[in-house]
């Protein structure tokens, strides 16, 4: 059975997908803690994110090197936080949380964003994106 | 006027030093979310992660992936989690939390841990990490 990421990453389930590359795949967290929440997964499908093998585990964080400028433009967001956390779907996936003070930082399941929020805000991270890679 | 972290890592301040190397330096959070909480600090003054230079930036995340079987080892965690988060100190830094479960991540500041609680566990992580390492 294939991780409900894997499934994203093979378009089986859809996504508002961000970004790809040959070892990541990045999309908005549906239950975002703020406008914006991205997930960046490797495309292997592996738990802990310390006991990713290269070149995915580096590849996450150059993605993120990536989508970061590209959040804040769209988000006008104080700073990007990125977590590691677990606990939920056991692949590994890097949290991009746009925040404008710590206390935008839940770890807890949050309402699930509509689609119309969600297309905003892919679009604007997207036309972001254009601009900084 | 150098951060709170720079003169951690020229020794001006004293800390509990887990690791060094020529990019980064790793030593216990005396707020601890829980023991063997460790700060990553690159050995460069820069506030947001996704701007620290390469090649910096890496080094980070080489770092946490040594320390944090060491950690593991260490606390008997079930996973460690990794944070950036800021609004703080100026100066990124790579928060490694050992978790046993997900409500073990808060973001505020917890009570300070006594100097026995820190000794102990920087031993258990160092003696971990050359196992590991």
């Amino acid at each position: 059975m294939s991780s409900i990421f894997s499934r994203i990453i093979s378009w089986e389930i859809p996504s508002y997908k961000l970004y790809e590359d040959a070892y990541t795949y990045a999309f908005l967290d549906i239950f975002p803690q703020t406008p914006g929440h991205t997930l960046i997964v490797p495309k292997v499908e592996v738990d802990h994110f310390a006991d990713v093998p290269e070149p995915y585990y580096s590849a996450i964080f150059q993605t993120a090197k990536k989508l970061v400028p590209a959040i804040r433009e769209a988000t006008d967001c104080n700073r990007v936080c990125a977590l590691f956390v677990g606990f939920d779907v056991q692949h590994c996936h890097y949290h991009l949380i746009p925040a404008s003070a710590i206390d935008d930082i839940k770890i807890s399941k949050n309402p699930q964003a509509t689609a119309e929020e969600l297309q905003v805000i892919q679009e604007k991270i997207l036309s972001a994106l254009k601009m900084n890679i």
